[in-house]
């Protein structure tokens, strides 16, 4: 099939396919413009078109209610991690975070370097970052509690969310946005980098909620304040157009294809029970969290040493399982399983794992 | 030709054909890897070469000293007008500006919502930035002097940069960027957006030399240092890695098919002669601009009256010529002539130009 290799990679990640022909197919006429997508004006109908359509399908698929604004931002979720502290910070009211790796602790670095009193109410660092804690104290005066929903490079996930009593959550959903229905009341701002789950990078989505815009001080920069993206509709300067289309196009194969977000939830689950099934049957792949804070969207696991595991992503790669190397902050193995990836793909995986299993022992 | 349109967007803008059909063509299998270059990892060698590339050709093309540095920055130009005074103004020292139309305005307010000492020592408002100020004295203790290349609204382009004396120049190049060679000495930071002359919307390059990174702040935000940017060669968080690959295509088009920055600038004094050719000829088109103002990238000019530029912009775009419309703020017609307009797209304008004016009169 076009010579495509099973890519498992943590992000930028496997698209669509279907998505990726219609690109392919259309990139020199845009809907019969005459000029590619990227060609296209960012205040031409035709871009308000694919702008307003994204919207409307976030809108459906989280089933948000009308007082939350879907908000398109360049940046990343690492923009994000100084954009919500200056942004979302009440005076005198503390920012209460939970500390479960790499992408909390850069949250609650970007809101230290502002000054902002940062109380980390729970982490999980005494040991590796292999667990969630889900034993915390909300302040009854916090500015807000901000988790990450899924930990990509260590393999964790919320299923329950924290509870934040009547603290608005706040949450970093880069890797696992659209993977499963969510219940947004409790949350005041979600936010994800494009390049796992929706499109490619160069893009954050944010949900935010009509209150939080209240808090956004006058004095802000421009690109830097929320309000300037609710109030212009994510135009106020160019948007990146490109990435945009692709959102747009991954969410109607998300809607229309796969038939939504109860619907992908359970085919996440059936593919990441086979690759977890093949790991608690093994004698030489143990998984490193405990087994209930795994991740349904990046399984990350051991071999018995070093140079098996140099052996076994060596012979992936031989045999198309591409990207399945940990990140480079805590080695080992991780296979990304997020929505595009096929269960073609988890399959290859899995006889794969199998068979190197039986060959080494 | 593919049913193409003579695309004179402002920006997006059209870019090479040749640069289109190569990403068309390798969209679902990046450089024989088996995965689209939007599924690549951004820390892969095979992406490191695009970058990498890039920047080699952008110091190649430009002529950079070895005390300058490539820089890929998401936000457009506008993120630049905030980041430029955060981290460059120096304590005491005012920031100078010409004022030439609404990006330099634009860029004028993002400093002063800083609280800086922001001086305009020059502006052309009072005739409705219809020339380029000539005559201003720089501040002696200016920590820079900011002025906007080229005005894609207003149709008027420094042909002789304003005199810095000592003080670093700071220049947004976006809407000329790559379209002629410059002396860069004088300049301590270059700033564009790339969806004019050099790729997709979504990304701005940035040139900044050595010295002016050793006014960073320590206490700014992360993703807002351009000591980030320098110290992680762009690549501190996932880039919009398409945005980059599409730049690196079109500044191997420019490099390799058109033969550099010499070449292109023939090129487009002659686009744009062109042009104002048939407007100096003209009974019923008049230019918007100072002669010696005059832009070769964007050729603003009115007709008799509103009535008559409506036709015109309505059979334009019958006669395949499209994105002809002045910005919403000043109105009247507009030809965008970056790198990528073929002379037959022009020949094509000029003609349809010269028959309405036979017809019209």
């Amino acid at each position: 099939m076009e010579n495509r290799v099973h890519n498992f990679n943590p992000g930028p990640a496997t698209l669509p396919l279907p998505v990726l022909k219609e690109i392919k197919e259309n990139f020199l006429n845009f809907s019969d413009s005459g000029m590619s997508i990227v060609e296209t004006s960012h205040r031409s109908p035709l871009f308000d078109d694919v702008l307003n359509d994204a919207v409307n399908r976030t809108k459906r698929l989280l089933n948000l209610d009308k007082n939350y604004h879907v908000l398109f931002i360049q940046g990343g979720a690492s923009l994000q991690f100084c954009m919500i502290p200056m942004n979302l910070a009440l005076p005198g009211r503390p920012l209460n975070f939970i500390n479960t790796g790499t992408w909390s602790t850069k949250a609650i670095k970007e809101a230290q370097i502002q000054g902002k009193d940062v109380r980390v109410i729970a982490s999980s660092e005494d040991k590796d970052f292999s667990y969630l804690p889900h034993d915390y104290t909300v302040d009854k005066q916090a500015s807000y509690l901000h988790f990450t929903s899924n930990n990509t490079i260590r393999g964790t996930q919320w299923q329950q969310f924290p509870n934040g009593e009547d603290i608005p959550l706040i949450s970093d959903m880069s890797s696992d946005f659209m993977s499963r229905p969510i219940d947004i009341k409790p949350f005041g701002l979600v936010y994800a980098g494009a390049q796992k789950n929706i499109g490619p990078s160069g893009i954050a989505m944010v949900i935010i909620r009509e209150d939080m815009l209240e808090r956004v001080p006058n004095t802000l920069p421009t690109m830097l304040k929320y309000t300037t993206y609710k109030d212009n509709g994510s135009l106020f300067n160019t948007p990146p157009t490109f990435a945009i289309y692709v959102i747009d196009l991954v969410l109607t194969w998300l809607e229309e294809t796969v038939g939504g977000l109860k619907k992908i939830e359970q085919i996440n689950k059936q593919k990441a029970s086979l690759i977890y099934d093949v790991i608690d049957k093994s004698d030489i792949y143990h998984g490193t969290t405990e087994v209930n804070s795994r991740s349904l969207m990046n399984i990350t696991f051991r071999l018995p040493d070093k140079k098996t595991e140099e052996l076994f992503l060596a012979e992936a790669t031989q045999n198309g399982l591409h990207g399945l190397k940990g990140h480079k902050s805590v080695g080992g193995c991780r296979a990304s399983l997020y929505n595009a990836i096929s269960i073609d793909s988890v399959t290859a995986l899995v006889t794969f794992m199998q068979e190197f299993e039986k060959k080494s022992i």
